[in-house]
């Protein structure tokens, strides 16, 4: 059987990524990778749903164990991709979507160069800084936080393999979708099958 | 503005590439080319939509001319892709589909590094056959040669950027418009994008 592919999504804080990757998972059905993190959960958020939720102790330990295909310490929290749930997902045939920022993609790219990296971005900062305050729940200051943060995250941008501008969450959905089902038909995909195909007439042509 | 891109599809006679261009261009709404030839119109054809029918003499007129993008004569009869509405369409920003046989794709290729070429096959020969024999209006002759043309064709499938294999009609119509829509996220289809929000961030972060 065919391995999976790992279909990477980063993109800036607003630029409605976190909504988009939900979409693609619920309308296609692909799979989900789920981050673990050792900080606490806020309202809402449920264990194994939102994130893997884990002592400081068990991450540690799950770090000495290999069980993160890559981990990053971000303020005082760590953050993680399971290592298993992937490899599992990919091995059974099995597309799966990771959400993860710019420097963990840069990671699963050097460990699996066929993942396929898609960055999703709005059109321009000033876009990004209305979806931002229109938020309504945070301060300017947190917003200037989150611009700066993008800025630093859109020196990456060259290294993906797609770039998708979310004009529109629906379009955008189906754009990612397209993307991940272009990449089966690609020619390098497909050596095994066009082998085949071209030996099946060598023998009955 | 975008240039628009030319998308060249081919495959063999039977896959169905023909219903499926059709199909592709109906749904999606794409520019299709249409060929020009000197060979008389079937029952049913209509000028300058299933073929520009032209005489011999303005066939050779208009390749003097350089009226094609590439031509080429197959028994006693010509064949060609007219260039103008191909060029016309392309800066216009409009994406262009031909359906045309594997030695003028790479003729096209050649001419337009930037094309995305489509090969559209069935998964195997025995449903190659099938499908040739279910048309029903051919004899085992005819079948026996279209069989021994898509041998030679199929010599040509790993020249293709992606490969596309029609056991559905309908999921093959869907998956040659992802192919198109994935092309225009390609990073290197949007280099200036990336460039402009960069420095777009680089000015208001």
């Amino acid at each position: 059987m065919k391995n999976g592919r790992l279909i990477v999504i980063s993109g800036f804080s607003g630029a409605g990524k976190g909504t988009v990757v939900k979409k693609v998972v619920e309308k296609y059905g692909y799979s989900l990778s789920i981050s673990a993190t050792t900080r606490a959960p806020r309202e809402g958020e449920v264990d194994g749903k939102d994130y893997h939720f884990k002592t400081v102790e068990d991450f540690k330990n799950l770090i000495d164990y290999n069980g993160f295909v890559e981990w990053t310490q971000y303020v005082e929290n760590y953050y993680g991709t399971p290592r298993k749930f992937l490899e599992d997902e990919i091995d059974a045939g099995r597309d799966v979507i990771l959400e993860i920022e710019v420097k963990g993609a840069m990671n699963i790219r050097a460990q699996y160069p066929d993942a396929v990296l898609i960055f999703i971005t709005t059109r321009n900062v000033d876009i990004l800084r209305d979806r931002l305050s229109n938020r309504g729940s945070e301060s300017e200051e947190i917003i200037d936080k989150r611009i700066k943060r993008a800025c630093e995250e859109a020196k990456f941008m060259g290294e993906y393999d797609f770039v998708v501008v979310n004009d529109d969450v629906d379009e955008c959905v189906d754009t990612v979708n397209s993307i991940i089902i272009s990449q089966k038909c690609r020619k390098e995909e497909n050596e095994k099958l066009i082998e085949e195909i071209q030996k099946d007439f060598e023998a009955k042509a």
